[in-house]
């Protein structure tokens, strides 16, 4: 097995975990969850989304996150996501550097996310592109390895976002695993193809553990040199729009499978079980991590326990 | 990737999942879960263990169901664990043809469970096989990959088991991550040397999946040639004298992942779902599986419902 020295962790619980989480987080907790969270050593994060409050209602508060790393090196390290337009204008306004915009390989979920079809979509790309060529823009392409509505998603329509995006000039594309159906031998086709045909391309991975191979699809995607993922503290998260996606990959398992294969990260594993701990023990949500202050340690104390 | 075409599923939810269930188990619902997991298609299946009833309450009906297979296919392919020459006694009388005989690489560990160093069990080990020379025997080598008390295991421990077996004729060896602690890497180098020093050896691996590696190191195993695998419905289990110990890879997890790889089990995947509904609605246990009723179809019906 040959895998990558050094790997960058872009964390998303923020924006993919709170996102699902239906009751209010205060506005003061999200921001104390992604100051916490950079503290560990995460590389980049997703720190929220300018959505639609009426569609997503915890997210309204977009503008107060990130206008709270203001001053701090953290606000060159976060991202906002972005469906639209519109949702790029506010979060530049608000100060942010980098956008994360969301175009589905399949048109069903691209239709259901934001109305509009993956061409319109990519036509929006252009319009953020050109409004705002200072800003660091990354596709986050949804449904890479399958959709919730359509089933299989051909490796052409994968390409063809690819491709418009490429063409736009941007350098940053993460594949989503939006519901968690991808099985490491697709992992390893699928990047083996789009990185030979686009090797100047910032290549990322969004995995959701859904039905238990977010590790294994890594590992898969490790050995094609995958050195960027975006993961979750505490396993939180799941689109909206697409049911059944619960499930992130947890940054505490991604960062524990990291420092065993021997692979640099910089993130602080202690650190992220700890912000999951206050996370979870202050928004009431739960999420599916297997790392946490007990798991993390492999040998136990005092034997009378068993 | 390369894998087998064909893998071996070795049910032991009814010896490692219920013996770590506390509350008792009606023996009828012992012996339907067993019927259930064969109807299913596993090739092998634990479905009890003969040990002491004051160490663990649970197996002390293990008589009962194994014979309540008695005139049925499946006495052929059901496995008794046993630590010791009673159990294996045990065992054998109630009709038993194959036994799993449980040794643990690590001296700690072996202790704690048995009272015995790995080189006394490995003795009490040469006593069974003299004295049942017709009985296929298995030695499930527990903390191949670590041990709770003692952490990392030198290879020279698992040799050495694993070496005496060998001399003993033993031709089926089954190397159990009993704690969960074994990663890809690892899986892979430790694999590969034993399967070059005895490729004569019908290898197995029995994983937890503790800190969410069981399919990561499945996949690792897959490329080392390894074609048997144990696994639990229901992902219940545990060794009792292994704290944290808890989650076998779970059976239905096992099959979703082969059938995915395009690998041949001959297990219904629909059928080990069931079987766990059953399981845990009739037995109060929950466990840790990721596929299930709902997870099992990859497209939902009804965009309504996001």
């Amino acid at each position: 097995m040959k895998f990558p020295k050094k790997v960058r962790i872009c964390e998303v619980g923020p924006r993919d975990g709170f996102q699902s989480v239906v009751q209010w987080i205060e506005t003061s907790d999200k921001i104390e969850v992604v100051k916490r969270l950079f503290e560990a050593g995460v590389d980049l994060m997703e720190v929220t989304s300018f959505v639609s409050p009426k569609a997503i209602p915890q997210m309204q508060d977009a503008a107060e996150v990130v206008q709270s790393l203001k001053g701090t090196p953290y606000i060159g390290k976060a991202f906002a996501l972005v469906p639209n337009k519109k949702g790029a204008d506010r979060a530049v306004e608000n100060g942010i550097n980098r956008l994360a915009v969301v175009i589905s390989a399949s048109e069903a979920h691209n239709m259901s996310n934001v109305r509009k079809t993956p061409a319109q979509s990519l036509k929006e790309l252009s319009e953020i592109r050109k409004a705002y060529p200072q800003i660091h823009i990354k596709l986050s392409l949804a449904t890479a390895f399958g959709c919730p509505f359509e089933g299989e998603v051909p490796m052409e329509r994968v390409q063809e976002v690819v491709d418009g995006a490429v063409t736009l000039g941007i350098h940053d594309i993460c594949l989503c695993d939006t519901i968690g159906v991808a099985v490491p031998t697709q992992v390893s086709r699928i990047v083996a193809e789009l990185k030979l045909n686009h090797p100047q391309i910032d290549w990322s991975l969004h995995l959701h553990n859904t039905r238990g191979l977010a590790a294994a699809n890594t590992v898969a995607a490790l050995e094609e040199g995958i050195d960027r993922f975006e993961t979750a503290a505490g396993g939180l998260g799941g689109c909206p729009f697409a049911p059944g996606a619960s499930g992130n990959m947890a940054t505490e398992d991604m960062v524990y499978l990291l420092d065993e294969l021997g692979i640099v990260t910089g993130v602080n594993v202690n650190k992220v079980i700890a912000a999951t701990e206050f996370m979870t023990s202050r928004t009431g949500c739960s999420g599916d991590s297997k790392i946490n202050s007990v798991t993390i340690h492999k040998i136990f104390q005092g034997r009378g326990a068993v």
